[in-house]
């Protein structure tokens, strides 16, 4: 629609799911062009350039030494986001990472160490910022609508326990999935002073037996003293169950979940029913996930600081060592020193 | 609780299903009393007065000509209606008629011929407008909570057909069923002055053969030049399908269904799942029921009118008359002169 | 992403609101280029083309007599579709032609008479049929979820009324916008045979100034016997009114509205309060103008025919005449012969 | 209605408001009638007894020694239940004892070594197991709607502070009021096996002054491995909040709140409306305080044994002491031993 010149011309790393799902949204997107994209696995990286047509290309600096390039999307594997940040941030690129950055707290430290004098531009994909219903929670809390906030409750079911390799490189339910909610807490109540985790196995015994939890509950507490009540299952038969709510002294804010309709049915067997809710993350994210490379693209253009920065999703990884020293502990765990990071 | 002194003592007239109903309302209230009951099957009114702890008469002046019974309710079929209204005027009775008073327009007209000059007490029972939901609605009309009102939907739904012999005796849809919404279409949005009224068979057979309606559709004009909608059947199977929708220049309101409970089952084949609607008048007005025997004991307590009065009554009549002759003829009807009553 | 080679060109005519939407639909398709656009005002061609991407040309036979274009979207004035859809069927392109056909039954006869020996490939775009919800009601239907249909409840309310210019252009109430509603009731019920129908002007005095309506209530009965319901109104304050409840004998469906998020606000004023719902056409059938380009390039692609034919716009206009003729008479109007189309 | 031969005979202990109201339930069911009433305040016990058509006694002996009177209802201060208990358990009447027994453990084992032997029928009154809400809850988990239970999320909002007096005697929010919540987890999924809980002072300074919170959230593990939250608060502005989710592998139930009515209020400013909900526990749990008279009448007549039973009342205190002690120690408390009663 408008000329390439005005647009911002990206490189992906990583085509597994994730990445073209990316690809897909930055050819969609009408100032941002996909220019390159690179996988480890050279047919993967054919694949997604045909489908999404850009080029595939071979070596990583195929992108980085490419001056036309001004950002890169990393969605490759987490143990080679701390690599691909670094490199990205020294060839001067504007950086979009998918969350987390590291699930090891001295890498990522050191990260930040190597490039934070550069002052990069970069993004930590934490997408649930950018969901329409939960923007409309924070919008309205900024705005006074429910006054001061005394609890916050947010669940959050996956439909289907993820595939049993997918489990072993996660980091576990905690640094994993509820990772989203520490950062959701975060963004709707303020800094995490004090963790509180309790977890379960009831769902699958591969659980277990990879040492990690299917079921867990969490209480948090603010800065601000008020209380954070977070509820997780890696199996929600009616599907992908996401909600919030906040309480505060002058009422009470709900985000529902979406359903693929609104038709109810009415029959003998009971009344009002609708179907299950969206089944999975890209069908209830699709929005968030457009919403956030909206969001980097005005950081890029305007030269603003992303609300998902570096300093935010380490925060979020603190929180989840907390959370998983409290569980082992059977503790409150106390966060030292304010969080950094929006 | 207090003393029988301060009670309104009532005799009922007829002790089927309704009149029973209203006996135990009566034996509920703080206010009233009741003394004694009549049924043309002397095992009836034996059964209730044993069930109700009131003393069965075996005649209607047993009631009449008993001073210390200031109010009577009439329960009895409809064809008794006119008399037991006449003869109970004359004994200086407050009355309390189950509606209809009569399908015959002319019996009506006579009825009151005869006992207007007395200025009884008498309340026909359109309990609906007593419904808290719907009195709700009232209520924030009156407060202007939608502006000048423009449309009334009436969702008016059976749960299952009446038995053959009652059919015969009803006088039809329009007259037994639809005189509901008749009334409350006036209650609400002032008086009709246009009727078109469509009709089908598409439930039993048996309405056919009867000359009745099973389902039916209606369009009415108020005099503010409102419209009104209708819709009734003889059969629902999710319950008794009981909704108002008023809108207006600044907003609507809508009066729901009642469910036995608000739980909502989720699971794999659907979400937010309830249990079918009340499953009848009974269950659904309980409430309704009450209240109108209450605003019955305050108008002879404190001398007010009631507001389902004898004119009001004759109105709902009228325009059931006007529906009957519009669905015959293809035509919209007009109804001449302002409806009298509330 | 595919190579211009495999998608359908389209050509535009009518570069105003509509126009460019569904020229950016067509941008937005995976499977469709915008080769082309014209609009009787060349500024106005101009400027979308800029917007498009796409060649604004200086006269329609630029695109009737360019072979590389298939397929047009014609979008201009009411007045000028017949004489485009005459024109792109001789010149053998695929034609999806906004609707109505034209507000002349005359002239939209004519029409066929010319085109039909043809036989071309010529879709009407009655866009509600491809709104997500209404298609999951009639695929339920479909179904037998809710055995034989009984009553049609559609609520169809404009948020605002239109500009005065429009209103004298429109046709009326009951031609422009009622008219949805006759072919949803024709979609999900099947053909109808009786329509009655009553206006009422309570919304602004430049309506009946224009000899139209503001408020409408009408009646449809179909071949099957089933009874339709039809609200319309040009003012809803809390958004544009959509919502469909068909009512059967073993159960109701109903679509209701969407609302821009799912966010409910408890406060003292009242709980479980939403923003108003979608504030129009645009917002809130987005879905189903994306939708409905799709059907037409399936059809394009595998030579099938559209669910929106010629014939079956040619029904609504039938049944929109038929109720002006019905509102006008106070009369229950009888459509003769069995529609044709889908 | 019956003859009072065949009614339970009450005496009432305590006129105050819960009193007054547990004695009108008592005046309103047919199998029961109020013999007798007692207060402390000798003036409070005449008027309760002129309202409610009983005879008001000078000392608790009138009551205990009428062998007339089968059954007390004991409605006075907390601290007079277990002496209550114990007098009417050995004067062998049926015993319907408000919650809690007692704040001290030590008086409630007490208690019941003076009284275990005598095998008393001994009701506590944890009324929530009877509302119709829950209870519906408890038979659909009970008949596997949902199979095995994973979660439960109780929300349980005061909507205003109970006076400075009435919080003194009261033992603390844990004590008072998170006391239900513990009951009703128990019934819902079984014996408790651990407790964290979580206070904060955010709404009153008068609950820190008192040495008690006003806001908690807690978690709870059951013998079956589920894990429960319980979140409060002493200030809810739209009214009480009473929710209950249950989570299981095959889906979920929830019990909403209770509105006054149906009605929405749909206009510019939002959509979908309601009233705030039920403004007390009166109001909301009307049914339940009638249901578990109900049920206690049901376990006189027919001998059997009260779901809520002197050892289910023991448990839950057992809870709340757990949870103050893990309030006060940030550790999670095991609690040792399953639980008795039901």
């Amino acid at each position: 629609m408008t000329s390439s010149n005005n647009m911002l011309n990206f490189g992906l790393f990583g085509c597994g799911r994730i990445g073209r799902m990316h690809g897909r949204n930055i050819t969609l997107n009408s100032r941002a062009r996909l220019a390159a994209c690179y996988d480890v696995a050279a047919d993967a990286a054919r694949q997604a350039g045909a489908a999404l047509g850009c080029t595939a290309v071979a070596s990583i600096d195929d992108i980085l030494g490419d001056p036309a390039i001004k950002a890169v999307l990393i969605a490759s594997s987490t143990d080679t986001h701390v690599e691909l940040i670094r490199a990205s941030a020294r060839a001067g690129k504007a950086v979009f990472c998918e969350k987390p950055i590291d699930l090891d707290m001295a890498l990522v430290d050191a990260c930040w160490r190597d490039i934070g004098s550069l002052d990069p531009l970069l993004m930590i994909g934490f997408n649930r910022r950018f969901d329409p219903e939960f923007r409309s929670v924070k919008e309205r809390l900024d705005a006074g609508a429910i006054g001061s906030i005394e609890q916050v409750v947010i669940t959050n079911r996956d439909p289907a326990p993820p595939p049993p390799t997918y489990l072993r490189e996660s980091g576990g339910l905690l640094h994993d999935f509820t990772i989203h909610d520490f950062d959701m807490a975060r963004y709707l109540a303020g800094e995490i002073v004090e963790v509180s985790a309790f977890g379960a196995n009831l769902v699958d015994p591969m659980f277990r037996e990879a040492d990690d939890i299917d079921t867990a509950m969490l209480v948090l507490r603010t800065a601000g003293g008020a209380l954070v009540h977070i509820n997780n299952t890696r199996r929600c038969v009616y599907g992908y169950d996401q909600r919030i709510e906040v309480f505060g002294a002058k009422g009470m804010l709900q985000a529902g979940n979406r359903h693929p309709s609104t038709v109810e049915v009415w029959t003998a067997d009971g009344t009002r029913a609708r179907d299950p809710v969206m089944p999975g993350f890209m069908s209830r994210y699709d929005d968030s996930y457009r919403a956030e490379l909206d969001h980097f693209i005005d950081c890029v253009v305007n030269g603003t600081k992303p609300i998902t920065d570096f300093a935010s999703a380490r925060e979020a990884l603190r929180i989840a060592d907390a959370a998983v020293a409290s569980m082992k502990s059977g503790k409150t765990m106390r966060l030292e020193g304010a969080g950094r990071g929006s």
